[in-house]
């Protein structure tokens, strides 16, 4: 099978490891992104740069946006200079970042007026997932336009799932942070608490581990953030998170669905972010909770 | 090695499948409970019935204690007729029972006066675990008293953890429940959520799975109870989660810890308690926010 060629637009943290997957899978790849540093990187694996968006946009079968949010993700794409000025009839844009449904919809709407079309691809698993090609790809639009397509996403990710129309990747994504982003507060509130009342945060990992308190996060944030105490390598930053669950929020104040835990977990990471964590991974709240309380969770604490 | 002597007190929904397995493992039971008919469908297999629980004790090497709260145990163990009153010095009291640790600790001293030795060992995974005797027990006290009948928990539990001193067991409980609480409703906030915002139930639950919102409770509880609407099976009581909150709640009180999170699940299990859901599976808190916001999270309900 020929792969496609590719244009691709953002390389974050995420886009980065996600550009270079490509590459190693034999993907023609042209880049761009606002900052000249991540791409001399992903050049150095053998992708050829743009000057624009809509210059790696011009020879792509398929074009890949993976941006912050949606103000990026509408420059990139509707602005001077963006995606549609540059693609050709027939390419594909898969927008791989988290943003509002709405947002992808209306994307997708502007790119079918010039014959361009569209799938969300929102991801899950964060940097290291990334890194491994182990994503799990959540992917709203036309499945046979998905299918058609699946190798270059099986370059990225592990679980790729169909879930329905235009902006539904992006839906499910967002019902995913909401889960995430309680969870990890309800790490952080446990641990700080379990080690104040005199518990070994170790003990107290092991224990979970095996118990109805369990869940993806307590392996991927307890052993090498909490009990390391270094919060400073961003796996998931607590900015993003606060934005993830803001979009859920306005999705859910259109609908007038109450949210009561998603709203406290917004105001919780907001404060995070005033304090200063808002570029650390999202499991720092838990060291605005240990200073406020007086604690310190840590290996060998107790 | 002989199987220790044993009187069991309390035999509701997690206290009759642990007996059950004891009696499987060959280990002489003597049981009471307030309410006659689990005892007699235990002694259908073959346990001897006690009138009280200090008759329950009268000749038993270890004294197990599983009831539901605070009260319960006092009353069984230093009441009338009590555990204390019959208990031969000696003998070992464990105490399997999710109660506040300074009534581990109180029961403990007064359990000492009399030569009775003390465990507290409360359990993690529900009626399912405690039928399939793989529960999770967490154990507080000496540490060689739990490897001198470190068999017998066996044959109740999978995972059995020495965690620290006298009530360090419940305390470690205590911060499970917290992260179960929280990550329960979580998925009742997020499946609310998506299928309002015409997510299929379904799939949000098989994306979740390999996502970074997943947690022992997606599997434990989406497929059984939110898929199916039907939350009237208590695996784990939506009381008895109201009641671990508040016991959370007190001790963080004592020590001034906020818990911002942990305060507003509280509150949200207490509302679907007075809406009449506190003998239904925790999980049921779901069916508040269906009826609020006016949607069905089920099997086929896009």
């Amino acid at each position: 099978m020929n792969k496609e060629h590719i244009g691709f637009i953002g390389l974050g943290a995420m886009g980065r490891p996600m550009a270079k997957n490509l590459l190693e899978a034999g993907y023609p790849l042209t880049v761009y992104d606002l900052n000249p540093e991540p791409i001399k990187e992903v050049i150095a694996h053998g992708a050829k740069a743009a000057g624009s968006s809509a210059e790696a946009a011009r020879d792509a079968e398929v074009i890949i946006t993976m941006l912050p949010a949606c103000d990026e993700v509408k420059a990139a794409v509707l602005g001077a200079g963006g995606v549609l000025g540059g693609a050709t009839e027939g390419a594909l844009l898969i927008d791989m970042s988290s943003i509002a449904p709405h947002t992808s919809k209306l994307v997708a709407s502007e790119a079918a007026k010039v014959g361009v079309r569209f799938l969300d691809a929102p991801v899950s698993g964060g940097v290291t997932a990334a890194e491994n090609g182990t994503l799990t790809i959540i992917v709203g639009g036309d499945r046979a336009l998905l299918d058609e397509h699946i190798d270059l996403m099986q370059a990225m990710g592990k679980n790729i799932y169909h879930v329905g129309d235009v902006g539904m990747g992006e839906t499910v994504k967002m019902i995913n942070q909401v889960l995430a982003g309680i969870n990890m507060l309800a790490i952080a509130e446990a641990f700080v608490l379990g080690t104040k009342l005199g518990a070994d945060p170790e003990t107290i990992y092991k224990v979970i581990r095996v118990s109805a308190g369990n869940s993806f996060l307590i392996d991927a944030r307890v052993p090498d953030y909490l009990l390391k105490g270094d919060f400073s390598r961003p796996g998931f930053a607590l900015d993003l998170m606060l934005k993830d669950l803001g979009l859920a929020i306005e999705s859910a104040k259109i609908n007038k669905i109450p949210l009561f835990l998603t709203g406290q977990a917004y105001q919780y990471f907001s404060m995070a972010s005033s304090w200063g964590l808002g570029k650390k991974d999202m499991s720092s709240v838990t060291e605005l909770l240990e200073e406020i309380v007086g604690v310190k969770v840590r290996t060998g604490s107790e």
